[in-house]
């Protein structure tokens, strides 16, 4: 039986990796690394990093596979979405099916935790449910960039008793209202936080957590909000890519 | 200065833990254990378990202290945690202030992640805050049991561009209404999933996550919330106390 390991490797510092994610990486014969628009370099990168700081035993194989795009705008979100998650459903079953024998364990590294705005769950159950693979397989949480913004900040996410909502840029501008006292901003484009109507909210911002070039700004959106805006546009600028979180609710 | 280090230390399984996390507890000189409850002797075992098995110098000091207990239920719930907070803060000044030397390091060991249903940030601010003490903290997160869930069921905890709640089983009892598609329960320690009127809704459920104890029941309200129930209240009589999550929203 094949044996696929989905293992999360946290949201920046290669020091989220946890004992798990260690143990797991030593039983990987070939790693699936997936590449991936503007920010591939980096990400692909750090996943190199890893693999060669934490294990201990030669001999894995890393095989690069080109990650399709969202094919269209026009389409709505999901539907972009989903078209796209059948087109990389079609690349794994490929590596699947042609890299690697049928005792061997593979592994893919996910950025963060595997179970927060990534595909690769959603994809291996659609081939399992279409039949045309069969594989074991495990999931290894890893730190997301949810948990990685709150430590920075040093602030809980939730309130006393308070419910925490994850969402998502395109959502919070749309004017998704939420019944949580907090929110948390992932997959922002736009700037969502600039179509906030409650200016005295508080924010923390982070962007490239983990990394050398984390930035952490928080505040109240009516004095920091311009200046996050500023930030994150010469940030992007200068590394090509922006990778950022927020927290947004009422002060304290 | 006095230094403080927060550290996730995971969800149940001690492989759960960051190697930034193992770097941490390698620079404590006194870890500060508070016991809890009737977990206590689980979890503090737990964390004696972390400490001998990931600190590699000898030398380090264990103290313990009593944890105070929520003192009424008359208070509403935010009230009597405030109070309870209050009292824990005494006892956190006292070990800052009594046990340990000007330039030493101090190690809170918290489960899971520190930013989710947590006091020991909220009681260092305020600590701060008071001016009672002065030292520096930092924040190590940890696996939460949201990703031990997601992880032991394979599950992503969002839908597609979709919005994730994370919330108490007071709130869900309640009958608070959210607006995102997946909500996550925690700290129920009343069946709030039985109060749920849609009775389609699916059920990811987990106890004891990532140790030796756990229980994993998924599949829609009406077949499995009875079983759940059962299971529950047998495991947590068995065992003396019970640590559960669940997930729950529409099927696909
Ligand atoms: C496709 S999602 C993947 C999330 C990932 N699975 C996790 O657990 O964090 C990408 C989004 O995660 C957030 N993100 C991931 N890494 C980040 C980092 N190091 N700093 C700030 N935000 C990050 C950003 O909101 C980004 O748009
Ligand atoms: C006081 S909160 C602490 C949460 C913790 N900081 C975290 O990140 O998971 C305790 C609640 O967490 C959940 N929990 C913690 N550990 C768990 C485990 N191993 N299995 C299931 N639920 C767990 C339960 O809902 C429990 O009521």
């Amino acid at each position: 039986m094949k044996r696929l390991l989905v293992i999360g490797v946290g949201a920046g510092d290669p020091d989220y990796i946890t004992m798990q994610a260690v143990k797991a990486l030593n039983r990987v014969d070939v790693f699936f690394l997936m590449d991936k628009g503007p920010s591939k370099d980096s990400l692909i990168d750090l996943r190199r990093e890893i693999c060669a700081r934490y294990i201990s035993q030669p001999g894995y194989r890393l095989v690069e596979a080109h990650s399709p795009q969202r094919r269209s705008d026009d389409l709505d979100y999901t539907a972009s979405v989903q078209a796209l998650n059948q087109d990389k459903q079609q690349v794994f079953e490929r590596l699947i099916n042609e890299h690697m024998a049928d005792d061997e364990c593979a592994g893919f590294l996910v950025w963060g935790d595997p179970s927060l705005y990534d595909s690769t769950l959603r994809i291996l159950q659609a081939i399992l449910d279409a039949g045309r693979c069969t594989f074991d397989y495990e999931v290894i949480p890893g730190i997301s960039s949810v948990q990685a913004l709150a430590a920075r900040h040093k602030v809980p996410l939730n309130r006393i008793g308070g419910a925490v909502e994850i969402t998502t840029g395109r959502r919070l501008a749309a004017g998704q209202v939420s019944t949580a006292d907090s929110q948390v901003v992932m997959l922002d484009a736009q700037d969502a936080y600039q179509q906030v109507a409650d200016r005295e909210l508080q924010i923390y911002w982070g962007a490239y957590l983990g990394t050398a070039d984390e930035i952490l700004i928080a505040g109240k959106l009516k004095d920091v909000a311009d200046q996050i805006e500023r930030v994150r546009k010469a940030a992007r600028h200068a590394n090509g890519w922006i990778m950022d979180t927020y927290l947004i609710r009422k002060p304290d």
